[in-house]
């Protein structure tokens, strides 16, 4: 059993056609699992997250939020105040997955000396 | 604290110039996900492999495969028969990967019936 088909539910996603295997591909997209991890502490504004995601333009950045919130992975609030304060932050299924998402980052970490000795050794 | 900094080894995925940066973007990109994930139970063949990752082209496998493999992630073994026989396996540090990977998309299934509301009343 490979744990990466869900039986109950009949989701797979290895499947194109499963509405999962769009869900992986926003959340792990260029920015998607970025954006999520750096929610997992609690909401941030726009320019916050901007720049805690170092490197992402803006446009990307939009489009990414409307993304995980299409998906209501996360939650956009305007508290209507000049100026203006919008707070972006993770619902709980968008926790669950962001929680995930920072397991692999800390794989990532735990296996990058080995990363590199390949990269310099290749 | 995100547990996404890893003050140990000073790694910090969130910084386009750290080269965990690159390892998150080539274990997440387009097909690194699921390219791990399809190896979790085991080796595979070339064509075994696109069979289950449903929709990728040849070129984009062979691609995913040689920056899986220059990280250090999988190796290819080429048995030397006729007809060819090349497998593609996990390494230790991409076996660490690919059980993370498993566990993000075991948090999509558990989200999909959320997601797939959102999606509905969007």
């Amino acid at each position: 059993m490979t744990g990466t088909a869900d039986e109950t539910q009949g989701y797979d996603v290895f499947a194109t056609r499963c509405p999962s295997r769009q869900t992986l591909e926003t959340v792990t997209g260029r920015w998607g699992a970025l954006t999520l991890a750096a929610l997992v502490d609690g909401p941030l504004r726009f320019g916050a997250l901007r720049r805690r995601v170092d490197g992402v333009s803006e446009k990307m950045l939009s489009q990414t939020l409307k993304l995980l919130e299409a998906d209501g992975l996360l939650t956009r609030t305007d508290h209507g105040t000049a100026p203006p304060m919008v707070d972006y932050a993770l619902t709980d299924p968008g926790a669950l997955v962001a929680d995930a998402v920072v397991r692999l980052v800390d794989a990532v970490y735990a296996v990058q000396p080995a990363v590199q000795q390949a990269r310099n050794s290749a």
